[in-house]
């Protein structure tokens, strides 16, 4: 079982400070929300971050339905063999339901995470598919997954092939911490076994996340891929 | 070197027919288009077909943007072994720069691909980076990639292991086929060497694409992928 962690990731709603903001407040009324229910998105919002990193790195998260939309829908998920997290700059844990179906439309995806985000979990509390728990930082993610070992995808990890470090841990559960920004690094400390380079340049998360996925798929089931009906 | 080709895909302009039809005149109002100039999105215009077969596969533009992203970002492409072709369901061809940085934010994406489905190339007619050939039926878009060989990805083809095949294709121009809808078969007739399925089900296009991806890349890298700087 592969556990595949989103950290980091830049998912959020508009901060407070920021509500009155024209381009929050037309915004959200064009959708016929409330500024406090809008997800940051720095196509939208981008006039609220002076800083030149903060405008390049928050408010992504088209990231989170790229690696969600991916890892859902990959043969390892759809065989069973996969357990899919979120964290987020703020701190909160999203627990992800192997069944979730996500919408492919950005627009639709967008309404369901706005909605995740204000009330914790959906379509319900009672059978949540998607479960936001708030108060998790690294070590408290860590510590819920329960991993036997961690490895950390970093443009300035070793330069390994993943099947042969994947091979390594027959067994063993099995963590893959993969940052869910588009620029910098993780603000978040990450402890970790091993630290795995692709590439030396920061390679986008689908990126990242195909090689893990079909990777790992490959280091357990070998040479069996051929066989069977 | 890798083709890769997206075959029949659901990627069109709102059909003439369709242009007084209340959901296509309010949404295009709303994005300041006039209605021949917006992309057929089956979020949007869902009333358009009755047919319940036509409505859950027509206006998926989205397909080509998942299509488009992982394979311009994915590690082949970066080290220069990919090429990218989209062909539509109405017999057109983009070509597809391997240099091309796509919006990843889909409102962006659709802007661009209106533009390019209208005036034929983006950014400009002279040094374009996608560019749209009409007039393109399959037969001829297969004798434009001149590859030695095709292999068609389909739930009806026999399982192989997609390391094995392009493993026998050292030194072969390839071309791999993936379908680019998300209901029922190809409208358009592929000859092909091999017909090879992942999976018994009807998978989506990207758990496709980054298996052949991934394992076109590993085939050609082998036991070299942790040798190097």
């Amino acid at each position: 079982m592969l556990n595949l962690l989103l950290a980091d990731s830049e998912l959020e709603l508009v901060p407070r400070e920021h509500w009155s903001h024209p381009c929050v407040v037309v915004n959200a009324k064009k959708r016929g929300k409330k500024p406090s229910q809008v997800l940051l998105d720095s196509t939208i919002h981008h006039p609220l971050f002076r800083d030149p990193f903060e405008k390049s790195r928050r408010g992504r998260p088209d990231i989170v339905h790229q690696f969600l939309l991916m890892g859902l829908d990959s043969l390892l998920n759809v065989e069973g063999g996969l357990r899919l997290w979120v964290h987020t700059r703020n701190n909160e844990l999203i627990v992800v339901s192997p069944e979730t179906r996500l919408p492919k439309n950005y627009a639709r995806y967008q309404g369901l995470f706005e909605e995740l985000l204000v009330s914790g979990a959906v379509p319900s509390r009672s059978k949540p598919l998607l479960e936001l728990l708030p108060d998790h930082d690294m070590g408290k993610v860590l510590n819920r997954i329960g991993a036997d070992r961690t490895i950390l995808m970093h443009d300035q990890g070793e330069k390994l092939d993943l099947l042969e470090v994947f091979s390594g841990m027959v067994g063993e559960a099995a963590l893959c911490v993969i940052g869910g920004f588009s620029v910098g690094d993780l603000m978040s400390k990450v402890p970790c076994d091993l630290r795995v380079s692709l590439h030396p340049d920061q390679l986008k998360v689908w990126t990242v996340e195909m090689e893990v996925l079909c990777s790992y798929r490959r280091a357990f089931r070998g040479s069996h891929a051929s066989e069977g009906p």
